[in-house]
């Protein structure tokens, strides 16, 4: 039984809106998820990510194989009871991580051996290991292990590329045992039209329950990844969940919806919190900034959020000059209640078929003259 | 009108079970007062705090008089507003940190001269602007500027610092406008039983509404604070409530309390908790050690903080390993627990009439064989 369900299609654009099941409950979609890099959304509990509405996040294979290991996480029950996340769990390939952290890498048709960047240590990946690490960790959604092309690349080794993680795509559907995890591939071959072409086909024909789209949003300039999404998503399945893979900033959720994305993630909600950038309905605003000292007014004034019922930008940016821990908490709940209500908004501007609608009042706001990141 | 009321005393004991009355609601005695020393409790939001049962904690007049300013605090509506913490605030003098943390200092009979640990600015504190800076704050509870003296300390300097702290306080006691805060003033005297009366007889002449007890726990033996307190407490009013400032570990409590103190504050719940340092009723763990990698239990079975009740040792010690920013909120959050519930406890049992009882049980459950801080 296809565990995707579409409720709504865009008239205007190729967005949809849709439910993924999960055997830790329903994902509305399109969905942001947050990432767990190292089983905790950096400074918030899991009690608070859930509140704001978070029911998916994203776990990094490659960080918790590493540390504290696989195994030791499924002997403690799993990634889900070892964090105590209630909601659903995409673990990533560890590919990304593999190709942009660790210190020495080589890669063979087999799998790839690198050194850790925590000590040093040697260790290989495969795609049968990779898939058994990540039925280890229990997630709810599984990634083939690919190989992340950078931009730019040449076409040869594009092409070589995709099809190894292809190759590989096959031994991860071969190994994969768990009936309680989905399988999803990587769709690959960089900026090339037909090689994105080819890469849909050949993964498509081995029918996966959900596809990403690699290789984006690792350098390349904006148009480009669009491009990129104008080519791949008409090609592929439509009642399957597509997935935008670390992307990106709030006019990137809003474009990949209206290209046909139903799933992204991104550190950028919360990493930026902890360099002092939050986000607003007009613009992002960096709270250091000494125009905030004396500023008794929340980060925004609509925001529902705790931090922005609580507390000024006065106070934050004390708490920031101070390098108070607090402030970190309080700046990626922030950010992350503002990119989880701005796709329920998408959500519900879909559902009501009035997204292009949606898409112009979110441009118009951001026009207004505001205090921007400097 | 006396704010303090005494509810029950101890018959085996100096122990007094009391409740101080302050512009921001009643305050149970004995009590511990968590440290927030810039405008927060390290790693910890206020309405966590307030869930733990605190209903006063500590603000640091040094701190928060360099940054953000405490003509800048007053402007955003007071310290309360400024930090949002429902509960009362008693602000030091800065005395201590005057002494301890600022780089060049100079003391005369007017005040102090010294540079910001911060900046390097050059400040000047006396007991008028010390009086004046804790009113632009707000706190429900301000303390007379002193100078705590080191341990060990010349009889000569002790005398002629105590006399001038004594000086100061009247000061102090002038400079005071504002009703809805009280004022306390400092025994001073170091470790000499005859300066300590002398420093006791002339301000309970003043008549202050709370007394102080200074320059403890800066680095002598224990059976000397304890002297000290044996000292200083049988002189006190006894229907005023004192203050043990600076102190201390969980025994701390507890025999300040036998000893007739019916006030603590101490960093010590939030800055071991930062150093992996946690609080158990059989003794305390580093939860970075070894045995701790596969332990599923919680910090302390019995313990129904939100960390022992969601988390494993095995996973907050992974975070620690990790330097994942969550794992100092869930272990501030436990020791704290663990603080304001003795606290209680301590509170319960002297109200019962049982403290002698809770004492030799506390020690007794110290007693066995535990994993303790290496
Ligand atoms: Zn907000
Ligand atoms: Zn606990």
């Amino acid at each position: 039984m296809n565990p995707f369900e579409i409720l709504a299609v865009d008239s205007k654009s190729r967005a949809r809106r849709g439910r993924l099941l999960t055997s830790h409950g329903p994902v509305e979609t399109p969905v942001f998820m947050p990432v767990g890099t190292q089983a905790t959304i950096k400074a918030l509990s899991p009690d608070e990510v859930h509140a704001l509405g978070a029911r998916i996040i994203l776990g990094n294979t490659y960080h918790l194989s590493l540390r504290p290991g696989a195994q030791r996480i499924a002997r403690l029950g799993g990634l889900h009871a070892f964090m105590a996340w209630p909601g659903a769990i995409l673990t990533d390939s560890g590919g990304f991580q593999v190709f942009s952290l660790a210190t020495i890498r080589t890669i063979d048709e087999d799998g790839v051996t690198f050194q850790s960047h925590i000590d040093g240590s040697r260790h290989r990946i495969t795609p049968e290991s990779c898939i058994e690490i990540q039925e280890l960790l229990g997630s709810d959604i599984a990634m083939c292990f690919d190989e992340c092309t950078p931009y730019p690349v040449t076409r040869d080794y594009a092409k070589a590329s995709m099809e190894r993680t292809v190759r590989w795509a096959r031994r991860c559907r071969n190994a994969h045992t768990r009936e309680d995890q989905l399988l999803f591939a990587i769709v690959q071959g960089g900026v090339f039209p037909d090689l994105r072409r080819a890469c849909v086909e050949a993964l498509t024909a081995m029918d996966f329950p959900g596809y990403a789209v690699g290789s984006l949003a690792v350098g390349e300039p904006k148009e480009v990844m669009l491009d990129v999404l104008e080519t791949v998503v008409p090609d592929l399945p439509h009642d399957k969940p597509r997935y935008l893979m670390g992307v990106g900033m709030p006019e990137d959720l809003v474009e990949g919806v209206w290209r046909g994305i139903d799933m992204f993630d991104c550190v950028v909600p919360t990493r930026n919190a902890r360099n002092g950038m939050v986000f607003t309905s007009r613009g992002a605003l960096q709270i250091k900034h000494s125009r905030y000292a004396d500023d008794p007014e929340p980060i925004e004034a609509a925001c529902t959020c705790y931090t922005c019922r609580t507390f000024s930008r006065a106070y934050l940016r004390h708490l920031f000059m101070a390098k108070e821990l607090l402030v970190y908490r309080l700046l990626s709940l922030h950010n992350l209640h503002y990119f989880l209500t701005l796709m329920e908004s998408i959500r519900d501007a879909v559902m009501r078929g009035s997204f292009e609608e949606f898409r112009r009042q979110f441009y118009a706001r951001r026009c207004v003259e505001e205090p921007i990141a400097d």
